[in-house]
Formats: C-alpha cells, structure tokens, sequence
C-alpha cells in the first residue's frame, strides 16, 4: 500500500496548475512509495473552485493561515507572488509542515536566510523550485562536469530572454511591482541563471551589473497608470571563486524570444550549450575528439541512460516543459522516502539571493559587489 | 456532474502507457464534460498486474474477449500488435463499443476496410491513432494550407529515420515479422508519413516504391535466430492526384536518428518545414516577404492563438511528445461530445492502408501502381 | 619561372564568369607549376567586349571554332548550354586540346560517351565540372566513407532545391527548353546529386522516377508565349549495386530554397548530413561514441587538416562557393603535372548521364530501368 | 583606361595575404576607374621572397621606412602587430600616401587620437579595416535599424569565441605580449564587437568589466618561458547613451568555437541575430508579423538586393570570409573616387579604442568608467 502524503498549495495560475500536474503525474511515471494526496488549495479570486475541482484538490479556501495550520496537510507548497513566501515559509516551518516554494525563494537575502534558518530549525524538508535543474539535459551538463570532461572551468555565459512585456501597452502585473516582485527580470529569469550557474561551476565571488526599465509607466487592467519599480533587462558580468569569468543577460522585452533561456559552459576540455526551447537537447564539444571530425554534438538527451528518461518514453520522443516539476516533485518524495533535505533546497535559494542582492547592489552603487561567502 | 465514460484498454507495453496518461491527464487539461475511466487493461505478460496499478485501471485481465464483452466498458482502445487489430475491432463493434485503435489500422487494406465497414454499420465511434496530426506545429501546417498560404502545393518530402534496429545484435523483435506485423518500417513510420501527406495534401494517385532488409537474420532473446521478413528501410515515389509530387522515405537503422520525422510542403506561395524531434517549431516560409528579409521563419508554435496550446503553458514553454496522445484523446471526446465520428477514423486508417499496400506492390513488381479511389 | 597554360573559354554569363575567376585565383592560393593564361574567351552576346575586358581575357571571339583551332590554346573550357558541349568538346579533342567541361556533360549518356571516347582516342585530358565534390566538406565526407568510418552505406538521400522559376511570371529561358538544356531541374540538379550519389556510394543499378512541369508555358523576354518542355521538379528512387537505397528530389520551383544541395548518408557505423547553403560544415555521427553523450556534430571543415583548407585562412574563416571552382582548376593542373587524367572526367560524367537517361526513361514508362554497367 | 593605384603592404603572413588577395581581386568582381597595383610588400620573415612572388608583388623590402617614402606607392597598408601602427601611420601620412590599418588601430586611444589627427593633418585618405562591417549580412543589419524596422534598440549582445589558445602548450605569440599588441582577446576580438556595436547602436557612455588570464606562462618556439600578458578572455557590460544596455564576452579559449563572432540587437520592434560562422545568413524577427507565423526568419542574404551581392553570384551561391576585404577594398576605391574619406576611418578607430581603454580601466579599477565624449 502506497501511503499517502497530502500537500497544500497556496498559488492558483500559471504556477498552481504547474504543481498541480506535477502531483498529479508524478507517481504516474515515477515509482515512489508514497501516494501525493491534493488536499486544500488557495487562492484569492473568483476563479477558485473552478481551478480546484479542475486540478483534483479536495478543498479550498481563500486564507492561507487555513493551509498552514491545516492538521491534514504535510506538504505546504508555495506558489504565490514573491512578496508572501517568507512569511508563509515562517508559519508553515513553524507548524511542522515540510515546505516546497518557488523561486526566487524571496525579494532579499535577508528574507531567504530566515526561511533558511526557520526551515532548518523546525526540522522539516525544504525545497525551492528551480525546476531547470530537473531537465535531463540540464543534469548531464552537471554530470559532465562533475565527471571532470570539461577540464577547468573557464567560462560561463547564461542569458534568459521573453519578449512578454515588449508592448507598452501591455499591462502593468505584479512583476512590475517592486514591493511585491522584489525584482523584475533579475528576480523572474536572473535568478534562474545564477542558480544554474551555482550549479554547474560553484560559487561566485563578485558582481558588477547594469539593470534598466524601458518602460516607467503601464496602466492597470483598469486603464489607471502605475509606475514600473522592477527592471525589464539587466546585464551583468561576474568572477567565480574558481577563475572563471561569468556573463549574463535577462529580459522580459526581448523581441522574438518566448522563454529563451540559454547557457553555455566553455572548460579547458571542452564546451556545453544549452537552450531551453529545445530542452531535450544538450550540445556537447569535446576538445579531445579526433582533430577531423571534432565539433559540437547535438545529443538528444532521451536515451534510458540519461537522468529521468527510463521513466518517460523511447529516445527521440521529447519531453516538454513541465517534466521537470514532475521530476522535481520525484526529487522531493526521494529525499523524503531517505529522510534528507531535498535538493535545491532553502540554502541553494539563499545562496542565489545573495547573488541577486550584490547584483542590485552593484547596479545602485556603479562599482563591483563582492558576494559574501556563506 | 461529469459523465463517467469507460475505457478497456488491450495493449500494457510502450502504447499502453502512452494511451494510460492520455486517460490520466486529458481531462486535467482541457475541458470535457466526461470523466474518462480506466475500468480494465489487457494483457499478456507476468508484469500485467503491475502496470495496471501503475497506470491506474481499476482492472486486468489477459482474454481481450472480456474486455470486449464487458458490459462496463464503454470503449475498447487497441494498443496491441497488428495482427490483433482486425479481429478485436470487429468483435468490440459488434458488440456496440466505440473503437479507438492504435496505427497503421491493420496489416492490409483488406482488413482495414472490413474494420471500417463493420464499425459504420455498428454506429459506433472509431478512430485511429495517427496522433502526430494532433501536435500544435502539424496543425498549424494544415490550417495555414487549408487557408491557401502556401498556394497550390507542388511537392511534400516526408521521411522518418529510427535508428533502435542499427545494431545486428539488436534482437528480433515482433515488428520484423511480417505475420505480426504487416511490414516493418513502412508500417510503423511509413504509415504516419503517409497519413500526414494525405492530412496536407490530399489524395495519393499512384506510387513507385523499393524496400529493403539490411539485415536478414536476428536472434531471438532466448539466442534462436529468426529470419526477418519485414522491411528495415524503404524509399517511395508518388503523384498526388492534384498533381503535386511526393518523395518518402523510411528507416529503423538510420545512425543518430531516434524519432526523426520530417517533413516539407512545397506551394506556389510557400513553404513548411517540420522536424519531430523539435515538435514545437515550424519553418514557414512566405514567398511574398519583402524580399530583402525573406526567409524561413521558425515559429515557436506555442502561443494561445495555436490550437491547443492555450489549454496548456504560457508561450515559449514547450509540449513533448505525449501531448499529442492527450490531444487526440480530448478530440475524440469532443467527437462523442457533438455526437459525430472524430477524426482521424478508420476511413483515414484505411486511406492509408490502400496506399501501403499500393507500396509493397509496386515494390514486389517494380512498376508503378495506382492507388484505388474510394 | 612558372610554365604558361592557355586557356580558351567558351561561355561568358554566370559560368563564364565562374571559370574566369578560378583561372585569376588557382595559381595566388595554390601551389603550381604552371600560369594559367586568359588567351581568349568566346560569346554570342553584345557585352562580351566588356566581360573580356573585367574577366581578363587577352582576346574574345563570337565564333567557338576559333577557340577551338587557336594554336595558342592549350586548353577549351567549354561553359555554355548543353547543346553545344558534344560538338565543341568532340573538335577540341580533335585539335589536341585538353577539354574542360561544364556539367551535365551531354544532353544524353550518347553524346556523353562519343565525348568520353573522342577524348581518350586524342590522349588529351578531361574533367567534367562537377564542382561540389571539391568543397572540403564533401572530400570529407568521401573519405570518411572510403576509411570505413561510417561501415556499409544504407542509405543515401540527395536533394536539390531552387526556387528561381517559382513565380510564373519568371521568363523562358534556355534551361526550359529540351533541345538545349536536355532536362529541366534534373539536369541542372539531379546531375549534381547523381554524381555525389556515385562519389559517395558507389554504382546505381536501377531507378524509378516520377518528373513533372508545374507551369507548362512562360512568355519570353518579348512576352511571346513558349511551351516548357524541361522538368520543373523530379522526384526519384535508386537502388545501389551494393544494396543501398537511395532517394532523390530537385526543383526549380520549390520555395524559400535559394541553392539548397543537401545530402545524407547512412552506414552500419555511422552518418553525413550536408547542406550547400552551410558548405563549411559537415554534420557526423559515429554509433559508436559514448551513449551519453552521442549525436550528430557538426564539424566546421576549416581545419588545415582538411583538403585545400591549409591553403586559404585560419580556422572558422570560412569559404564560400565559387571556391570549389578554384579547386578544380587547382586538381586539373595537378594531374596535368603527374600526367594522369583529373576526376571527375568524362567517364565520371558519361556514367552520371546514363543514370540521368535512365531516369528520364523510367518517368515515361513507368517501370523501373536499369542502368547499363560500364 | 583605367587609372594605376599602387599600394605599399606592411605585413606578409596571414593578414598580408588577405590584403593581397583583396587588391587581387577587387577590380575582378567590382566595378571601378581603378587599377589596384601591388608595387612593395615589406615583411621580417626569410620567405618574403616567396610570399612577394606568390602574391604577385613587383617588389619586397625589409624596411618598412622605404615602403613610406616610396614615391612609386600611393597607399600604405598596415597589416603588421599593433606596436607598428602608430609609428608608420604617422610617417606614411607626413609623407602623404592615404593609409589603410588593420584593426585594433592603436595600442591605447592616445595613439589612435594621434594617428586619426595625423592623417587629417596631411590630408590624406584613411581607412581602418574592420571587415565585418563589409559583411552582406552586417549591412543589412545596419540598413534594417537605420530604417526603423527594430525601433528603439534595447539591447546589444556582442560575443566573440575562438579556441586557437585553448591548449597550454600553445606556444607563445606576439598577441600574448602586451607591449606589442596593446591586449589579449580585447584587442583582436573585443575591438570587433565594439566596432560593430558603434555601427549599429551607436555611442557607449559607460562600461564595467572584467579580464583574466587562464595560462599565465606559455613556451616560446625555442622552449623558453614568457609570461602571457594580455587577456586570454574578457567579459564586459555597458550602457549605451541612447539608453541600450550591451553584454559582450570574448575568448581565444572557448574550446569548439573557431571564428565565432556572433550578435544579437533587440528593439522595441524587432531583433537581429548574427553568426560569423554562417555569415551569409541573417536572423531577423519583427513583432508586428501575423502572431501564429511569427518568428526568426533565416534569411539568406544572397539576395541581388543584398549590398554587395549583386557583383557575385545569384541567390543561394554563398561567400566566405575574405569576401568581406574585397568589399573593404571597393569601399575604399569608391571613397577615392567620390574623394571623401572611406568608412570606417580612423576616427571610428580612435572611438573603438576610447571604449577599449575604459574596459581595460574599469577592469583595474573595478567599478564603472564612462567613455569619453569626443
């Protein structure tokens, strides 16, 4: 008998149907002795039971206290806007619930390393939802790397380009809100970079960084102007512990680019590129190849042998966007069927932040930012 | 209230999972007013009972007659070998179930026709699984056609390289006997390339055609050898009735291709391109650009405008594979919903039957054969 | 002090112009002997002064005997339609002098094999100006294929897409009319495909073939209407003596393709895909490369280790298409200075038009037809 | 008749050759009053000789001095390290021949600013050759945003990789040696980028970078240690003055990339994207296409319309590298005959280096520098 596990999640768009199929599939496809259980969803619009009779959660409400508290819940998944996850985190550690949340895990480093800390001391599993690192593709770069076929890194660019917000004319969100959002592209794509790149080539030491807004004025659905506090693009070069240089780029008006998300990792023995819109894909360049035929390999990452795959089909038939939240979902009931913390967990979400935060600093100030070391 | 609606599903391999999560996740995504059911799976092998608590069927059984006899089976969905079809498809409408079938429909036009007749005379719903129609990028190909974008079409390439049968020592399999399973390459990638010229272009008038094995002889897993008697390649020619050329071509031992279907329409005022293993992009191409910045667009097939799409992501984040099964599920649904046969049916099945069979003929006598008008 | 060669050239428009360059470039990138000489060129058109002049041609002639007769002629290049080539290259061969010729080398496998002969019975040298196998990326390919490297070939696919007469409103020109040009989009194209097909795999046994003209009539320059009688589009079939299948597709009418050669070849042990348009890269896949991380390269042939490359620029400076032509000069003049005919020769190109033949003779009767062994 | 132009070349390696070729060909494919003539090549290597002869110059000298005082020379080409520009532009000047200089034009901008008001000061004709700009594709590019077709540019990504450096026992070369080349990766490719980003944004108010160097000692021929002291790789970010923000990265050991000189421009409109290695091709994207064919057109900039284009070959029939001198070398002619100064000159080469010298400054002084207007 499978036992059950009962999740809530506070967040009802675009990332609470996310989680939702995520629990939905993932004992689908992935063996896992417990049996995700969708027990309480919250949001605060109209729409509500809708989305939760549509997405199989039992119950909803519209306080997210309700969810925290809930006896009947394990698992608080925190779906919603930047502005609320350290205060939910906070209670839902505090009650002894295990805790998943987006990212970035918060607007500030202050922010993310009391969730860290709370999380840590009430003793119960924190994950923060960087959902790329769950990509086949993505986790061969990482293998490669760890498995030292690159040699020495030397350089990693990673640039992160939607073109949502390219009409002025196109609303004012929440994104655009500083005090909600924390940042603009640099919270929204920016931190999916530097998480990336703490990923795949270690820590970084320092920052200097320029962040603009296009647009300083959307109006409201309701025609009512509201000054744009987030930054539409950034730019920003680093210098990782380890020497290697570091360049990166995001924004959300970068005409023709959906969810463009690229990164390249350049090491002494070779090269990785990958791109986002085609996520089954990893280029691969091996300086050790014969000197004839070298060149970058377009690996179809959708072979058994890759991380995930065996679950999903035969190779060539492609994965798409959400698999990486179902397997980030498989992650979480691993590390809960081990008893460890799952991973990207609350300190990777801190670590990014700290990133994030000398990012904006070093924008402010016009002079490098040294990244403390944690 | 949704309404119940009861599937029996005979097949637990590879294609019984994939039509498994289609039943799993199509009305999680889209909207429908039944609630599909997993009532009962068939099969053959030791792991059945697994599978069917895997893939959530409530039964299983190893006779297809129970499922086709079940009172509480309100569709019978054939996921098995092609020489089963016929037969299951025969008895399920007989027995007055609605028939979903896997592709090609049957191993000869003979028994395609004969499931077709027997379904229409039954007044059940039929179709057949020629799921690449229902990717958002193949759709958009027809409608742009349908439109007259192109103009009038003049040529369609279509190929579809494997390359899962390279290897000599790759063991002998039921897809290399011509008993089971009607023709090998042909039939199980030439049949979705012919359905998708026949979806864009139109009626086929007559073909040219060579097959091949390239390798004769495979072990069995137990070590005995068997003599493969079904194509490993194949290369055809065709006239289209409106006068359009087509060239095809198919391969199970194609080095560095693992589900590489392709294909292009050429028109007086355009061009496609679409490649399988990057199923959200389609190239267009418009003879009527300005002609400093003409070019092949790669359109990103994934915005709301696109049929299916907004049931999913936002744009740029991109469907795998498996969508497709889900929507060729949700249009079947619909189908029942409106109370008309969904699309594509065993009428299509059986098109594109009459034109594999026209290519094993024309093959065995070597000259060109016409494809019979129905 | 370099030995003086003379060259005649017949043909003054875009191939004129083509062979006029290569003669002005061979000897400044390539290491000869011998200074090519302009001595003459020959034309029908009023602006041939002119091209005489810019090309660097010492003299220029409206009346091909000249050239032919001229005793300061140590060579006839003959470039202008195909129509013309058995009868000029027949009375060169006859004076004695060596015979370079544009491609396709007749108008059919007839007259190719009286030009083959008469040139062997002169004892003078003959190259046949199929240019593309000179680019580094094809000599790759071919020598991949002749070390084994890809193990027995499959399969090969050539296609040849232009779309220069895809507006009806595109004037009649030479290449449509049957008497001159021999075919249509077969023989501009389908001759370049068949001589690669032959370079790469090997000897074509038999053929089936469908051609076509989508737009049967076009008005001349004077706007007086003219009926085309030369293919628009050919889509064909082969079998290879060595088991292989091949699968060929040309037109002149296929939107969006400015010059679009591309090949593919399968083996046992691996895969070549090349496109005309990315003529400095070649795509490679080994089976045999790690699994993980396995997939098509792609090779940029810039490398001094690729042929001719050591004579042009650094790597990734990439070359362009008029370079094969300077190649061939540069072969031509070696095997002038070893005293052995060039390849590819009129015997190359006598067994390109027997397949072309063939084709041509399997579109009209419908059946496959073997191609004679020579 | 056409009228003489004799050029004196400095430099007789690999961009000794590609001016030679350019002045070898540029009155071939291009129409113009003049004929370039090769006079003197002056070069310090014992097969000067040799490179005189092959690349057709009527004279060699060892002493650069002679060159510019040559009354039989019209034009000194400045093809040798970067440690010679300054001296010989300024004596060529006072000794009024125009002046063609490979790019980076200087070691620091006080050398290019005195270089620049030299050539002014006599009143002669001067050109610094940075060739990309001469690409079909990069004058597209330019065309397209002078014509408003991408509106407000937001951003400019400029890389550019190469991995001739990338092993260690690479030897030692002259652009390792500061005090010859001025820099690293920055001067050879950076001064590229910056070039192109000047073309087609405009002016850089500020830049915050950094630079490293991953091979700090390196062999000479002989086997004697040096120290390496220009950058083996940089990565830098600026603000444009119209309020653009630009990322630009550079490396000569970027393990699988040879040539790799790419760029992307966003606008408000549209976006351009650009690949070296493919340099026939533009991407181009405009947000106003219909929104289900939206996308990157691929643009094959082979067009007659293309500039440039038109005096080579038809659609599709692609160029390469050194094409990009040639046009150099017409623009220059062309400039000659309007008796203006060519494009671009060494103004634009002191501007390149006014931001080279900020970059390198901001480098050492971590924080953000400005540019200075001039």
């Amino acid at each position: 008998m499978k036992r059950p596990i009962r999740f809530g999640l506070i967040g009802h768009r675009f990332m609470g149907k996310a989680h939702s199929q995520a629990l939905h599939d993932v004992s689908f496809f992935f063996p896992t002795p417990y049996e995700p259980v969708r027990a309480v969803i919250c949001g605060l619009e109209a729409d509500l039971p809708e989305a939760a009779a549509r997405y199989g959660w039992a119950r909803h409400t519209k306080d997210w206290r309700e969810v925290v508290s809930d006896p009947e819940v394990d698992v608080v998944v925190i779906a919603s806007p930047g502005n609320t996850h350290c205060e939910i985190a906070l209670a839902a550690a505090q009650a002894g619930k295990h805790v998943i949340c987006e990212k970035p895990l918060a607007r500030t480093a202050e922010e993310a390393e009391r969730m860290w800390r709370a999380a840590e001391r009430a003793g119960v599993k924190h994950l923060v939802n960087f959902n790329y690192r769950r990509l086949p593709a993505v986790q061969l770069a990482r293998d490669l790397i760890a498995a030292g076929k690159l040699g020495q890194v030397y350089y990693f660019r990673g640039t992160y380009w939607q073109d949502w917000a390219l009409d002025p004319a196109f609303p004012f969100v929440w994104r655009m809100d500083k005090s909600i959002a924390g940042d603009g592209s640099m919270a929204d794509k920016g931190s999916h970079l530097v998480d990336l790149a703490l990923f795949l080539v270690g820590d970084i030491a320092e920052v200097a960084a320029a962040k603009t807004i296009f647009v300083r004025e959307r109006a409201l659905a309701s025609g009512e102007p509201r000054p744009v506090t987030t930054d539409d693009a950034a730019a920003f070069v680093v210098r990782f512990r380890n020497g290697a240089l570091g360049l990166f780029g995001t924004s959300r008006m970068s005409a023709g680019h959906k969810n463009a998300l690229g990164f390249e990792v350049n090491g002494s023995l070779g090269s990785l590129l990958f791109d986002l819109e085609r996520l089954n894909e990893l280029q691969v360049y091996f300086a050790g190849d014969e000197p004839d035929t070298n060149g970058f390999r377009t690996v179809m990452v959708t072979e058994s042998a890759h991380r995930y795959v065996a679950h999903w089909w035969p190779p060539g038939h492609v994965l798409g966007w959400e698999h990486a939240f179902i397997h980030q979902y498989w992650e979480f009931l691993e590390a809960l069927r081990e008893d460890r913390q799952p991973s990207p967990n609350f300190y990777d979400g801190y670590r990014v932040q700290l990133v994030l935060d000398a990012v904006a600093l070093a924008d402010q100030q016009k002079t490098w930012i040294a990244v403390p070391e944690v």
